[in-house]
């Protein structure tokens, strides 16, 4: 198939991924004396940190998957293309889409991160993630099953597995997935698998010494304690050395028979396959310089989580602020570099963290201040459904928020995968 | 796998379906002094008559899909099983899931229907249909890969191909897909896809000598009209012969290239395989009584469109109302029976039919009165939005018809399948 891209007679800028960084980077563009072309392997913005909502059953997938078309609406100068990028060659200064080759002047490589698994035997296999709109799906699909089956078999043993969540990690991802697994289960699904009451058990396996490390001690054991009065049982000090279909090994060697192994205990960076690899730190992530360009390609920029990035000596901690930022960042360095001046260094400015648990309670520190309980519950609600693009999106979250935390029910509980013969 | 079932001590109703009729059924049964069993192999009621939005990116898949186990909560005698049904024997009173046989007391079959080709070569294969959330998903998926895809080629004719779409049946739900189709085309794309605007084409192959034959021929014609206002191209009297991958033959030898073609041509019964077949009518409809019961199993019905019907010589339309009001009469039916009277006989009450055209058009008959335009439209809406199960769900579809045909944009348009190599 060849391409129908216009005739290149402009600078053309081309950005990989549409998430925060990239998607970001292509609006700070409009209107640049250049040619944008934004390339995503999906056709919508995925908002991230609710995914974890949508595998809970709790948001309508269309709700955190933006489509980056109707953003671009208008931008004359910024086109999208939907494709996988099979490798960039930073010398040639081509992007490979495998049918086609799309040639550039400048390139923004903004494609995030994947899960690492640390080398543990099955659990690439055997765990979900929650890096990608269909794998949310695919967790949600899953639990639903996992019920349905739980609550007609006569066999105890396995209605205890198929009823036995592992969540490996005590990060933000992991708590808040273990948060809303806890309140699916005391309400909507006590309601709708009445004989499954008593029958689900959550374990969140945590290798440090307590949950949510990114925050203060005291922020972590709120957290172990709300998640323990929501029934989740806690393993600290704990790693995963193995899984299988049916069981999961714990270092400790206690072995879980359990349905489920949510994975949330390590990302690393996720490049573009490259003819030329550049200099990768910690994790995979690309060496930049503190203009955000690749060290040895002054044409080629690294945002967001796929960029090594330090700040006062500390690394970025890998949240949507440093992408959004660093995605205005770069679109102004571009627009310098088109007028020949020399793009200027990245500076984040760090408005605070959140992190959500569950049972109405939250943990944040903004401004130097730590503060756990309700308020952050609320003010995490409010700065997501906030930053979600869309008023349409906003709206409807809030309605079904209020239908989750009001009336503690679940909407979105249509399973599309098929089940076992019964 | 063993059943979890309680001991069968009182009667057991097995019903199969959780359409229309089957999920009526099961809800007229409850508190009725006997052990009720609905089986789908879904764990949600479709709301199909408008599964042609949801394939046309205007409603959320979760808005049409009501959870079964949520509407029977508080039923403490109807339980819910996921399961595929195998084969029914009613000579010995089992339902086998193929794990596990269920034996029963009553049965009744809801399974309604699935599409029938015709024998025309290639049309299982290569259609579309919309007899599942699935399907109407894969519908929806298709047509936004069709319009990233013919956004970034540089062939002129596999442009056309991949924005002529065909479809075949000028039934309601021909008529419905290519008019929301044809406002898809004028508005959202025409605003994400500025480069495909003039490339859609839209065909509607009908055999019969107007469109919506269910109706008087005078709103056929304005169906006719309505749509060929909408661009849509209308070919009466014309059958498709075959179908092959890039390819649609037309009886009257004309040849379409087009990607996409959706099959509303023809349906028949999809009643579980059964070890007696009963006898079948017209589209392998299963025959039975005045009292829905079937001819040789007086503890066996069968509903909606799996059943044929006859009333005042007139066989049923295949409409919703008939299947809800057959599950209201053979729950009646078999409260009588258990209490050991006799089954009366069903009598359909017909309030009316309508069907949307686009537009701001559709068609309606009701009391013997025919009207066709934006009363007739505004109706359908009401009808149905009056008609779908739960709060939330007519709440949001409320509000996304707003958004849909005030502010003529679409909602729902991530992509969940994979585009080819670019």
């Amino acid at each position: 198939m060849t391409s129908r891209l216009p005739q290149h007679r402009r600078d053309r800028i081309v950005i990989i991924g549409a998430g925060f960084g990239g998607f970001q980077a292509a609006q700070s563009l409009a209107g640049a004396a250049a040619e944008v072309l934004l390339i995503d392997r999906h056709n919508y913005h995925t908002f991230m940190p609710l995914l974890y909502q949508v595998a809970t059953a709790q948001l309508e997938p269309s709700l955190v998957a933006y489509p980056v078309r109707t953003k671009l609406r208008g931008m004359k100068n910024v086109r999208f293309l939907q494709a996988e990028v099979k490798r960039v060659d930073f010398d040639n200064k081509l992007v490979d889409l495998g049918a086609n080759l799309i040639p550039y002047d400048y390139l923004v490589m903004a494609t995030g991160t994947e899960s690492s698994y640390h080398g543990v035997p099955g659990a690439a296999q055997q765990s979900f993630t929650l890096h990608s709109l269909a794998e949310a799906i695919a967790l949600r699909d899953h639990w639903l099953s996992c019920f349905e089956q739980a609550a007609f078999t006569a066999d105890e043993v396995e209605r205890r597995r198929l009823m036995t969540f592992t969540i490996v990690g005590g990060g933000a991802t992991g708590v808040e997935v273990a948060g809303a697994l806890a309140e699916w289960l005391q309400g909507a699904i006590r309601r709708d698998f009445p004989d499954l009451i008593g029958w689900g058990r959550i374990v969140l396996v945590q290798s440090g010494t307590s949950l949510l490390q990114e925050f203060s001690q005291r922020l972590g054991n709120y957290a172990h304690r709300k998640l323990a009065s929501l029934g989740v049982e806690i393993r600290l000090n704990t790693k995963v050395s193995a899984i299988s279909d049916a069981r999961i090994e714990l270092d400790d060697g206690e072995v879980l028979a359990s349905a489920t192994v949510v994975w949330a205990a390590g990302i690393e960076a996720a490049p573009p396959p490259m003819a030329q690899p550049p200099r990768q730190k910690a994790k995979g992530k690309l060496a930049v310089q503190a203009t955000l360009q690749l060290v040895d390609h002054p044409n080629v920029y690294a945002i967001g989580d796929v960029a090594y990035f330090e700040q006062s000596g500390q690394t970025l901690a890998g949240v949507a602020p440093e992408a959004l930022q660093q995605g205005v960042t770069v679109a102004r360095n571009l627009r310098r570099q088109l007028q020949g001046e020399a793009p200027q260094p990245f500076n984040y400015f760090n408005k605070g963290r959140l992190a959500i648990v569950g049972g109405y309670g939250g943990v944040g520190r903004v401004a130097g201040i730590n503060f756990g309980g309700f308020i952050a519950w609320l003010l995490w609600l409010l700065v997501h459904v906030t930053y979600l693009p869309g008023y349409r999106s906003r709206l409807l979250v809030c309605l079904t928020w209020l239908q989750n935390y009001v009336m503690g029910d679940r909407a979105v509980r249509q399973l599309s995968a098929k089940l076992p013969d019964r």
